[in-house]
């Protein structure tokens, strides 16, 4: 049934288009077929000799039972809009904005305890007699306001439409039933959820791998009722949709301290992943971890006991599922599909301990993509997207192996689409051959050791928050994204790391961010034990690599807290009146470190911190990109990083010349726009071209110089 | 000996050219003549019937006496760039850095005491037993300081050169002897210059104008060593030159409590006039205003009884002068001259509480001007300068008369340069006429009554801190520019004057500038006082007219405290997860308001506070230009603002759309290149041609359409 060079490919199966099914499954080398959320598939294809996966989204897809329990809704907390009192009465409208189909406030007497009003002139809390709520109307009325101060009021609403049912729904113009996402913190949604499983196995015979989508809390996404605010918050890491008076109390009698309804609304900036996290965020994050990890547990040990594998989809209801939690394991998943848009998400994939990694490609199998753009539709042209996603993915796969790949949607779509079934078949073999070379040994890797260091450390590591185009305005995920094909050594540190020892283990630390976000680190920087730490460790030798705000904080003589290691510090306005270095590019240095066609963007209010800095770019006058000595170490400074072929080769010397290396390595291709991976023990050398035209490139081996001519996106193999 | 046109013209005679100067001073109109400092006018010239300025720069130019009294000098404080320890031995070279030629540390004991020395990484004082001051070395040593700490050094210096003459040596290579400034806060400084300025005055009996320069304090100018580093610090308006143990002593006397060096350091940053101003900084303002006021009433005293007038000249030594501090008046001057290359100088001028108002003309009849460039050398064109400028300044002079001009330089420099010396001569019958106008009565304003609001309020008004092209970065002095030739009503308000019930006299307030700022306010902004009277205010009918970061202060709901008022709002980080409010351009609105050829700056982080306000322009797809209704009154955003024709009547329009006006007025010409001034009394107008092109305009008056045709920078008078 499958041909010699086949496996390690799930293909989507579609009821309906069974022999278009089993047809693709043999032109693609599938060895596993899934369903999609909620369809069943024939048994023409569960009984053609396949892995089954079939996609359990464990919390929706229970309407029955969840409209006689509609207390049991998930929920989170909302904000109005702050609103200016005129005079001393001031009404205000609490679902005001906020989309009706997806939000109703939880009126409960238990949830009218954790609604608070808010002066936000003043920033106090009113005390409780100061206004009323009007049930009928869902209306706040504050009866002694201050005229011309502005309030906001937050409260606890139910998720009334499980958001990605929601989303696909009204993207693709559905008119199902909408999905409620119910809240297994309950005891007896647990049981329900239990009993759920344990028929579900027994009803499902023929699935050998149940794919959860990934558990019961999806990312914060928080829609408008009008078209023009529809996207009003959207956070792919952050747990604001994890909370209920029941989970509010839990936490209490845990952690004995109560959290308040701004411990989430924050302002109205709720706590994005993007800012670092107070305290009691981190304990609330935990004790939802633990939370989903124990209960997630119980239902996979059903899964178990009925013989079959449990693998979760890690996108989506991923909130308190991070395979980067020292808890992760304890789940007991054999395997962890990761959707993939780009090389990051494959290393964030394969670093997991798990037994079973496995890519889910784009394009998705969907007439639309991306921010709506056509794919499998008039003016989409599918191949060309997944040449340029397999492009992004394969370079991170030549350094990490993983064990699987895999396509999801709707498979009717690729019909007219020969092209792509060819392209699909052709990126099929080239994942077989990678994996059978990894197998025989890894690849090599120089002899330099990276640590991103930001504030969430190894629990988010690789990824920041979601997919690259929802973090493509932070320099950190385009330096991520470039890490992750290169054949150096990764690690993911938090502040509290290097404090506890870990850059012993390292010979380059990058951190990379706007000023007082999580990435750049915001205040862990006023610690004076992390900013010795780090002098005492460059001064023998290590480089501290800043990219963009690195170390910058207010109330200290410099803003870069790092200034005196990287050469160069940035003015917020006080030193407007102080003058700046004069400076002459260093040519030689420039030439030797940034290759032609890379970048170097930088803010406009950068400065030499002292004459020793040597500048290798610079942006209308102002030097954006330097190095630095520092005793035996050095600090490098770049004033931005966008990902692209010239740029992430100029990453990878600066990360060699930071490590005290000759740049003049061997395996590395005379043309930025082409990477190859050398694999010592089968002496194999694969060469990738990351680019869309033809390419000649050469490279350096332990048997002499090679030639390669690379067409578009091809991958060539060659022996030393 | 003058003809029927001259007089209110003062040119500078030159010794040695005599026949010149009395040729020029013909041609020109002059009715003084004034000398430079340091130079003898022969009695050729102060015989010849014109009134005779003489030249002082009081604190200089007492060399011998100087060298006598070292320790009379003037001084300020310095501070060591920050050094890290890699041991517990650090050694700091106290002038490392410094131009030796301009500062001499005080090693007296009196100025030791004032030694701080910091640990930076920790900002705490080391104790004084902590380190030794080496004498002959000008070191201090840290004998235990902490590994990978960073310290600086703070120290007071004498200043053994004057920085006027000091630039001017420098630049124009001279290599005279260098000019010690003295401290008149010795009551033996001031024993000796009252001696010496009753001798003057016996000596100088033709003259009729003693010209100071200004007083006391140049603003800070601190000169680097290295020519990389010439300029390491300059603020036109800091105080902290004025400093010395003998002022901080009576400083302490008088408001009760010490000030240390760390005072005027802040962290190497010291106190630029860009920041708000803390309170013992404020304190120290009033300290030393209040002894320049109180000595320099005694020179210009002496200099009244000898029968002579006594003119301030506005800049260079201008510390404690300023013209809108209330002392002021005080000083009892009898006239004051600004040396001008914009609008808002003319301005400032304008309005001072003296008899006299004369305007220093550029360009300097020096061989080079700005930033080197050559004026009277190979390269120069000084009637284009001159046309630039005075095209600047006219438009300044048609709203608000004063009563003089004149020039400056070495007088021989013109004599090849017929073609400027006509420009001249014209320049100086276009101020004649523009007087003579005046004279028969002021200029029309539209009923628009402006403020612009920052921390130091009228103290600062017109100017930031010096001029032009030493503040061009911030928008609001390219605002007051526009302003300074607007047919509207200007004031200058604090924080502290709205809180006070300024606001019922104005209609339009702008608060306009980079967030922390003394422009846009800082901290000033956390005042919920401030935020409700500015919130009542427009919702009676004000508007508030923000550009850039208005009302921006960390801490709050909004980032922009008015961005209810406004409709706008910058995001700085946190907000980067929520959606952004999509938004049409209201092109009617633009239309009517934005004038082709005006352009709107704006930050990448903008987004819509709600879906209230209206969009009149976008940059890189987000709004950088809105109005916003609030009540009846309006808010107005602008993201940034540059001088520009276009771009000042869009101003205008924006005032007039404000304060609710038809923005078809009469006097106001069609084509924005050409401005107009009314004067009501005489029925005549004023038409003026900004641009370097001929220009058609037309202008709608009392009696109907009028037509003009301008040639480049021409003015026209016409009749109603």
């Amino acid at each position: 049934m499958m041909n010699n060079e086949a496996g390690s490919f799930t293909l989507p199966g579609e009821a309906g288009y069974e022999e278009l099914t089993l047809k693709m499954a043999k032109k693609w080398g599938a060895d596993a077929i899934r369903d999609s959320d909620g369809t069943q598939l024939s048994e023409l294809i569960t009984k053609a000799g396949y892995e089954i996966y079939s996609t359990i989204c464990i919390i929706r897809d229970h309407n029955k039972w969840a409209k006689q329990n509609m207390d049991k809704l998930q929920q989170t907390f909302l904000v109005t809009n702050p609103v200016v009192a005129v005079s001393e009465v001031l009404t205000i409208h609490l679902m005001e904005g906020y989309f009706d189909e997806q939000f109703k406030i939880n009126d409960s007497d238990e949830a009218i305890k954790y609604i608070e009003v808010y002066d936000r002139t003043t920033e106090k809390k009113l005390m409780t007699n100061n206004w009323v709520y009007e049930k009928e109307a869902g209306n706040i009325v504050i009866e002694a306001a201050i005229p011309f101060h502005s309030y906001t009021v937050s409260f606890l609403a139910y998720r009334i439409w499980e958001e990605i049912s929601m989303y696909n729904h009204v993207t693709n113009s559905w008119i199902k039933e909408h999905q409620m996402p119910i809240d297994p913190r309950w005891n007896k949604v647990q049981r329900y959820l239990i009993k759920w499983m344990e028929d579900w196995c027994k009803q499902h015979p023929d699935t050998t791998v149940v794919r959860f989508t990934s558990m019961f809390y999806n990312f914060v996404w928080i829609w408008g009722q009008s078209e023009r605010n529809r996207n009003i918050f959207s956070d792919w890491a952050s747990y604001d949709f994890t909370v209920s008076p029941l989970a509010l109390a839990e936490f209490q009698k845990q952690y004995g301290y109560p959290l308040y309804a701004e411990d989430f609304i924050n302002q109205g900036k709720f706590h994005v992943t993007h800012m670092p996290a107070n305290k009691k965020q981190l304990d609330y994050i935990e004790f939802t971890n633990r939370f989903v990890v124990d209960f997630g547990k119980q239902l996979i040990d059903i899964v178990h006991k009925y013989g079959k594998k449990a693998y979760v989809f890690y996108d989506d209801s991923w909130i308190g599922v991070e395979p980067y939690s020292k808890l992760f394991p304890e789940f007991g998943f054999d395997g962890l599909i990761k959707c993939v848009f780009s090389g990051f998400e494959a290393r964030l994939c394969a670093g997991v301990d798990v037994e079973t990694h496995e890519l889910r490609l784009h394009p998705y199998l969907f007439p639309v993509g991306l921010g709506g753009a056509p794919t499998f539709t008039e003016g989409g042209n599918p191949t060309l997207d997944a040449k340029r996603y397999w492009n992004r993915i394969r370079r991170a796969l030549l350094r990490k192996a993983v064990d699987r790949i895999g396509l999801g949607g709707y498979l009717h779509l690729v019909e007219n689409y020969p092209d792509f079934c060819d392209y699909i078949e052709q990126v099929g073999n080239e994942f077989r051959l990678i994996k059978a070379i990894h197998k025989k040994g890894g690849a090599y890797i120089l002899p330099c050791r990276v640590a991103v260091v930001h504030s969430w450390g190894r629990l988010r590591s690789w990824s920041l928050s979601g997919h690259f185009h929802e973090n493509y305005i932070h320099d950190l995920i385009h330096i991520n994204e470039a890490l992750s094909g290169l054949p150096v050594d990764v690690g993911f540190l938090s502040f509290e790391d290097i404090k506890l020892g870990a850059l012993e283990d390292f010979d380059v630390v990058i951190n990379a961010g706007r000023a007082a976000t999580a990435w750049s680190g915001g205040d862990a920087w006023k610690d004076e034990k992390l900013i010795s730490i780090l002098h005492k460790w460059v001064h023998k030798g290590g480089t501290f690599l800043g990219v963009g705000s690195p170390s910058a904080v207010e109330g200290y003589i410099n803003y870069f807290r790092m200034a005196h290691i990287l050469g160069i510090d940035e003015d917020t306005g006080a030193r407007v009146c102080h003058g700046r270095l004069k400076y002459e590019i260093d040519k030689m240095l420039r030439q030797e470190l940034v290759p032609e066609g890379a970048d170097i963007i930088g803010s406009k209010q950068l400065y030499l911190a002292d004459g020793r800095a040597r500048v290798i770019a610079e942006n209308n006058g102002v030097p954006v990109a330097v190095v630095n000595e520092f005793g035996k170490g050095k600090g490098i400074y770049l004033g931005g990083f966008t990902y692209n072929n010239a740029n992430t080769r100029m990453l990878l010397n600066l990360l060699l010349y930071g490590t005290g290396l000759s740049l003049a390595q061997k395996y590395i291709p005379s043309n930025c726009d082409t990477e190859c991976a050398y694999y010592p023990q089968s002496k194999e050398i694969v060469v990738i071209n990351n680019s869309d035209k033809q390419i000649d490139t050469h490279i350096m081996t332990a048997t002499g110089l090679k030639n390669f001519t690379l067409e578009a996106y091809e991958m060539q193999i060659g022996c030393e």
